[in-house]
């Protein structure tokens, strides 16, 4: 391994480090002193790679993004257009969501931000309006086949299904209710009725 | 004012003080250490006051949670039974969450403890589930006036509008989107739509 690659895995093991703490106490808590006691490196040494808290919370950001899309926005872009796509992100995102190594930072950080203005909050809020206008794309495949009605409103769609998902955020992982997603299906379904081209 | 009268109202100011920190910041970001400099008291009085970082943030949670009963839950139970008081429920709810003045402790704490155990996060758990109750009951009042389906589905109804609110709080709040409103108000009457006798 090449000193560079070396340098390159060691930040991306940080990286991982550093999302699941942000995952856990929240990503505005997240600081280099707390990462340089998770890891075991010198805060000189992540000073070196990271520069600054703000950055290193952007990183942060960054790497769950990804990790989302890998995870929920593609595989359902490869699923056939319409009903069937849309279901295909509802289930990616359910099974995302419901994967307890995988971090809450995507809703978290929503939470966590709307009251304090910054970088960070600016880049939260860029990436939850990318998710969102792909969720109504996602969702217009399906008015574009002939499956949802021609009127069908794909920024309700889009609103609806992230109050569902939000929900059962707050359902299954703080109230941890046994019936969480049978409750989100059942809200999908009424969603997805509701849209049908009769 | 006898000294321990002054010791309430010094007490209360405190407190509201730390229910507008936590708001902003996060509960879990709360210490004593903090109140001291934004109330320019002494960290010492402050521990007199509150003992520990976990029962300053109980109070605030309690201060917090009474707060959102006296504006949401009292009002709603004062109105007559049925969709009327479902109605009052989602109105007064809709206000507190519009509200830049009123901390959104209680949505943000339920993200921030999913993933800390403690006696902070179990009281945060208690605290949603009697609200859920009440939400319960309340959409109850709904089918014993026969308004509402002999079958609709109570729990069904409380899930679906917590999402309707976390979808809102996160487009409203974080996003800052000028038609919050109008989609979370949608979204309701589409829920009440399917609860509705025929």
């Amino acid at each position: 391994m090449s000193g560079a690659t070396k340098g390159a895995a060691s930040k991306d093991a940080v990286l991982d480090e550093a999302v699941l703490i942000a995952g856990r106490i929240g990503l505005s808590g997240l600081t280099i002193g707390m990462l340089a006691t998770a890891t075991g490196m010198s805060k000189s040494g992540l000073f070196a790679h990271f520069g600054s808290k703000e950055t290193l919370q952007l990183q942060v950001l960054a790497r769950s993004r990804d990790e989302f899309s890998d995870r929920v926005v593609r595989p359902a872009l490869r699923a056939p257009r319409g009903e069937t796509r849309v279901r295909a992100l509802f289930e990616h995102w359910l099974a995302v969501s419901r994967d307890p190594g995988a971090p809450c930072l995507f809703p978290s950080a929503g939470m966590e931000y709307d009251d304090q203005p910054g970088v960070v909050r600016d880049q939260v809020v860029r990436d939850h309006t990318d998710f969102a206008e792909a969720v109504q794309q996602i969702f217009r495949t399906g008015v574009s086949e002939g499956e949802f009605r021609a009127d069908a409103d794909d920024v309700q769609f889009q609103h609806d299904l992230m109050g569902v998902m939000l929900g059962f955020f707050h359902s299954h992982r703080l109230l941890g209710e046994g019936d969480a997603e049978a409750r989100a299906r059942t809200a999908f379904e009424a969603l997805i009725a509701g849209a049908r081209a009769i």
